[in-house]
């Protein structure tokens, strides 16, 4: 008893998406496999569809649709034309667009400086950012707190600094609502060493 | 900003999947708008192969493909076709293929009785079992020791008991090359109370 090719071939490609490893990819495959079949093609198309219908800001890299010719972002003209916030994925965008603190544009790296994964600044959309850098004012660094986001965040710092931009980086403290009993030792040395006077 | 229509809509498509919630299936959804183009239609074409390729057998409900008459274990004629076992998936078929303990046929339950989620006997191939029951000796009942597949097991020996039609259940136990001290209880008192002779 084997498989039949096609579904040899759907668990496979589900095997390939992060996060999804051979025995969840068996298991999404017989999910599918067990549903109607105009649901289970509505995801295909709505795969197809996400290919043909999605491409990058050529100005900021953020997710636009393909018949836009820069994003919603970028096209506001309300918006501060001085500042940039550097973020790793689209998603972020989102984030920080929902806290309403920020009123500038973006640029969207796609992903985190990374020598183990073969990501290097040439994986990164950082020439993009730094042919950018004309009439700005600040460049707010907000990719990630992890070791690649940290990491990114320097390196940036440098080529910034170089052609004498001011950068900034989000601080780091206590997520609000937080207890203090709960927070990992780095993250409240963190917080007392960057204190505010009241 | 809001997200374009297409990229809205693949992340509600993957959500849809078992074990994926909205966040998984925004990542999900911004790994896919990061990988070639052909990677992802190849994703999106084995989905749209599946739905046609494959179909369930008619004897047995097993995953088969669609050009097939029956799946590859009832068209085995070498097989014991007196006994009967019966399983919640095909994936568990493979599980029992390949410990090489049996010989005989399958019949795929595709789910397990489960009043709470809506599964009743009906949504269940229970009734092309009964009607599978001429010449055969021996059910199997190897649907999971879940409180589900305990309830369809007993469902399902009672139907078999009214009918005559001799009925098993796989055996409860320790794993092989379990260690007495990280068993829970109940394994652990089912090894003791179903203990057999040297």
């Amino acid at each position: 008893m084997k498989y039949p090719s096609a579904l040899v071939n759907l668990i496979r490609e589900l095997g390939r998406l992060p996060g999804i490893g051979p025995k969840s990819a068996q298991r999404l495959a017989f999910h599918l496999f067990n549903q109607p079949q105009e649901e289970v093609l509505r995801l295909a198309r709505s795969i197809e569809e996400a290919v043909s219908g999605l491409s990058r800001c050529l100005n900021c890299f953020n997710v636009m649709s393909s018949d836009q010719g820069v994003c919603s972002v970028c096209d506001d003209t309300g918006r501060d034309r001085k500042t940039l916030c550097v973020i790793e994925q689209p998603a972020d965008l989102l984030a920080i667009e929902r806290s309403g603190e920020y009123r500038g544009l973006y640029h969207v790296l796609h992903g985190s400086l990374s020598p183990m994964n073969g990501v290097g600044p040439d994986q990164l959309t950082i020439e993009s950012l730094l042919e950018r850098l004309s009439g700005i004012g600040e460049v707010i660094l907000a990719t990630s707190t992890t070791v690649e986001g940290e990491a990114t965040a320097m390196y940036l710092g440098k080529l910034l600094a170089e052609r004498g931009v001011s950068a900034s980086r989000i601080a780091y403290g206590l997520p609000v609502g937080g207890d203090l009993e709960y927070a990992d030792e780095v993250t409240l040395g963190r917080a007392i060493s960057h204190r505010r006077p009241l």
